[in-house]
């Protein structure tokens, strides 16, 4: 099922994460030599695990990010290639740690790792993930970088926490639900961008303008992909459709309607949600809720808007293949709920 | 109920940390303030889980070590308060993963975080303070630091999952053992001892002498706790006794006892541990089995054989009242077990 959006161009709806892709191409592929070689270790269940999920056929839109930020500005050192995968690392670890607090079976159509090794390899496994990462930050030596990724980090797991305490609260504002992307998903995209101007020895602007597009690329990723859930086929997702209403998790379309519905209709909200009365026909109701109140092509209008902050974020740079590419990767993400 | 252990010398029978405590005690109260304002954050579940866990009166034994360090290697700066602070927030966050990992309901006499606020916020919460950790050691600016830093928690998550996957197998050896030891517990302890003449400017023989002291106090520490498990109190443990057996932990006394054991108890063993057959009355039989083959004096030989391994490397150092006191927490571990 398909979510109908208005398109400022045409040719937008053919947007493609392909330019990336092939900008980043050589890059991309010592990046992942990188992540098999420090995912690996004498203790069996760590490569196991890490790789179940590193194999599982992630974009990896957030190292190629990174390896494009670096080269745009210039950069012809090593030191994008660890921070590329350190980038990918913080993601990894964050994944498992999410299916543990989210009790999730299933991610990019596999069973989860916790479901296979259980909640404890996952935690541990999520942890020394992490502290690989910082490792390989560390052997970059730059200072500014690390700063900039462990704010991430630290910022990150207070999203999680901040998602934790309102869930399966339907007061939830969307100021609040913004919070929690803003820290949860747009910390790691904007810190992905960031070190790559700081890897080139770039200044503020360079820094900021990166930071800016990979914040609100960030936001536009998650909002579309909480359209996904309620639009999006598990095939194309590798989750299913309504995961996120079976977990009692407050999207926007959610929150739009709630707010926008009927006394009644906030109280099937409340059992849903609050009360996990969330089986298939309440799955139905939500979907035919959610449709009634225009919450997904109003979801994506949202998305749009931090779209377009993070395609003039960019703006002032000098134009290169890399700035085109990650233009059309704003576009891309946009379009993903056709 | 006590251990029976021979002592070197008589004087090491009131061997206490409070030395360590004394010396330590200015910079301690910046760090408690520290520990204090770190683990804020305007996500209230934040501080509530973490000061949970940090109030619950941890003896702060790392804090102190990597104090004591930067000033007996002639520090005079401020760096040493943050990387305590990043020792101590590291340990922490491995308490509350661990308490996940393990199942575990008490700790230092308290209800674990997870029993309180769910497996959830511990696991999320343990994220944030590792990130925490990480901004405050950038904060110092010391790469080596860093480095050093960095390595443990990586070695750490290792250790914890080479635990895991010789959890319940009774063919573990006293290597296999010694190899989750080394990892899970001395790795820090090397850590908070090695960054201390780091800070100061050192060279390798400072750096040396201090991570072989911490990494082997760390082995005689575990060792000793282990011992504990089997022979302490309740009370003072903050923990019951036989929780390793029921949780089906091996230590070094249950590797003893089974290897010297006859095949009827080597029977009993493989039941109690890889087949959850651990009821007080198993409990019981397992302590009258420790005793029988003196696994736990013996166990004790095994740590004084590392206590001495530290005092050693502590002598090139020139003598300072943090020294005496450094030396002095050898034989305060050595002899909790009394």
């Amino acid at each position: 099922m398909g979510v109908v959006i208005s398109l400022k161009e045409g040719t937008d709806r053919q947007a493609s994460v392909k330019p990336l892709v092939e900008l980043t191409k050589g890059d991309m592929e010592r990046v992942n030599q990188l992540i098999l070689s420090r995912a690996g270790s004498d203790v069996q269940m760590i490569p196991e695990v890490a790789n179940h999920l590193i194999s599982s056929g992630g974009k990896r839109l957030r190292p190629m990010l990174t390896l494009a930020s670096a080269t745009m500005c210039g950069y012809e050192g090593e030191g994008h290639i660890r921070l590329a995968t350190s980038v990918e690392f913080m993601h990894t670890a964050t994944l498992l740690h999410d299916d543990v607090v989210d009790e999730s079976d299933m991610r990019r159509g596999k069973s989860t790792a916790r479901m296979i090794w259980g909640n404890q390899a996952s935690v541990l496994v999520g942890d020394f993930l992490l502290g690989q990462a910082f490792k390989m930050m560390v052997e970059v030596g730059s200072m500014d970088a690390l700063d900039v990724l462990s704010t991430a980090a630290s910022v990150i797991a207070e999203g999680e926490v901040l998602q934790l305490s309102i869930a399966k609260n339907m007061e939830t504002t969307e100021d609040d639900y913004l919070a929690v992307i803003r820290a949860k998903t747009a910390a790691l995209f904007s810190a992905a961008c960031e070190v790559g101007p700081i890897v080139a020895g770039k200044g503020k602007a360079e820094r900021n303008a990166l930071k800016s597009y990979g914040t609100n690329l960030g936001l536009a990723f998650q909002l579309i992909d909480d359209v996904l859930d309620y639009g999006g086929s598990a095939k194309d997702l590798g989750k299913n459709v309504g995961d996120d209403f079976r977990e009692g998790k407050i999207t926007l379309p959610v929150v739009l309607a709630f707010r926008r519905g009927t006394a009644q209709e906030r109280e099937f909200w409340r059992e849903a949600i609050e009360e996990g009365r969330n089986d298939d026909a309440a799955l139905e109701k939500a979907m035919a809720l959610i449709t009634k109140h225009d919450c997904l092509p109003d979801t994506i209008a949202r998305a749009e808007h931090y779209g377009s902050i993070a395609r003039d974020a960019l703006a002032p740079l000098p134009d290169s293949p890399e700035k085109d590419a990650m233009l059309e990767v704003i576009a891309f993400c946009l379009h993903r709920a056709n």
